[in-house]
């Protein structure tokens, strides 16, 4: 009997990266290490950390000078003035400010803690360094979808995630925050139900369950599994992009 | 070489589940069909749908007489008086409203659409019914995990999930409503990563990932894949419930 299933495989041996490497190859060298050939409709979900410290998003703090406003900030932050000055260069808007949280919106237009400019495993701890989101993720994920398209000729999904808090469940999930040659969000509006309904649910968030599946399978504490294959995954090939998964400000009910 | 890997299958051939069904049953049978075979650590991630339908959570609409709110509210969101009438009754407190859309803290404390209250998938349209959530999810679970383990000796953990929108984001993804045998939201709090950072992170969602892994392999238009066998998902065994999942009031900043 045919199955219906997805796997999920962690590539192994990804080691640290370092500003300038190119994911592609890294990836290519995981796959052979685990002796894997990606297939067409493959999905490869790749960590926002390790595709921001190939781009160089890394900022020292002892370069960074923090404005009369981070100050103001971090004392309700409880947070570095130089790390709050990094999310305030990263941000549209904050959303909530509470002691001890920041929530904004930030450049991407992704609602999120800290405007995802992190402090855990980015250096070792006496240098001091945030990691920003990539520049343009989507971008970051047609590269990595090039590169490797180039090299096996095969036709696979990228996916750059990250770890989301939410507003009324514990927990971080998986977000997808890049996305390429997949469509993220799918609109299954007007297809029928087996008694004749028309669906209710009006869009399914394809790349973010994705990324969430991938994202528990990576683990959060260490960088040994950054990048994991999926395989049957329900979906379809598109030319998508983040900014599909953003809900528009106009339907926003609880800014 | 050992590779790590979580595999999802979903259990074919489930047939249309009707009130006094035993889902255990339903699903051992589904496992043998596909020539599959529980192992401890597994987990079985179970539609909402075929819960509260085995449940006997099936209203019909001819036997509900909606009260003066629920006929304004329905004017409101062009809905059917007598489902608002039902979503009112599973309704703690109304979170939002506005033409369309209600989106209620329900009474397992879950803030979502509807109270979760559907028409679709229900029943054949003429007979006009609507599906409440279980009365006790994570007591549908427990009794799921016991009667898998009394027949098969093994310990699994399981989870009922359900389809849920998110403020910020489109499309709905998976999130556990009900949980046994398993622990949903993992503290890392004070772990250490490669560096030495403390993780900022704080807990993580480990049932609502693995309830969007499997959400997606599901579907949502029909109900040919309602059960979902997930092999080797990372978690930890234990006493857990949804209750676990949902954000503290006090910790609320949205509502």
């Amino acid at each position: 009997m045919e199955l219906t299933q997805m796997t999920l495989t962690a590539l192994p041996g990804i080691p640290l990266v370092r500003p300038g490497d190119d994911l592609a190859t890294l990836i290519l060298q995981g796959l052979e290490r685990g002796g894997l050939h990606l297939q067409d409709g493959d999905i490869l979900v790749v960590a926002q950390k390790i595709v921001s410290k190939a781009e160089g998003r890394a900022v020292r703090l002892a370069d960074v000078t923090p404005s009369e406003k981070a100050r103001e900030l971090a004392a309700t932050l409880g947070k570095d003035p130089r790390h709050v000055q990094v999310i305030l260069d990263e941000t549209k808007e904050i959303v909530r400010l509470k002691p001890g949280t920041i929530i904004v919106e930030e450049r991407l237009g992704l609602i999120c803690a800290n405007a995802g400019v992190d402090r855990s495993n980015v250096a070792p701890a006496g240098e001091e360094e945030v990691l920003c989101l990539p520049l343009d993720p989507d971008a970051s994920a047609r590269r990595i979808r090039e590169g490797l398209r180039a090299a096996t000729g095969r036709e696979v999904g990228v996916i750059i995630c990250d770890s989301h808090n939410r507003p009324w469940r514990n927990g971080v999930i998986g977000v997808a925050i890049g996305v390429a040659g997949i469509v993220p969000v799918e609109d299954w509006r007007g297809r029928r139900d087996l008694f004749g309904y028309t669906l209710h649910v009006t869009t399914v968030g394809v790349a973010d369950m994705v990324a969430s599946a991938a994202t528990l399978l990576m683990g959060q504490a260490d960088e040994g599994r950054p990048v994991i294959l999926v395989r049957g995954a329900p979906h379809t090939r598109g030319d998508g992009t983040h900014w599909d998964c953003l809900r528009p400000r106009e339907e926003d009910l609880f800014r």
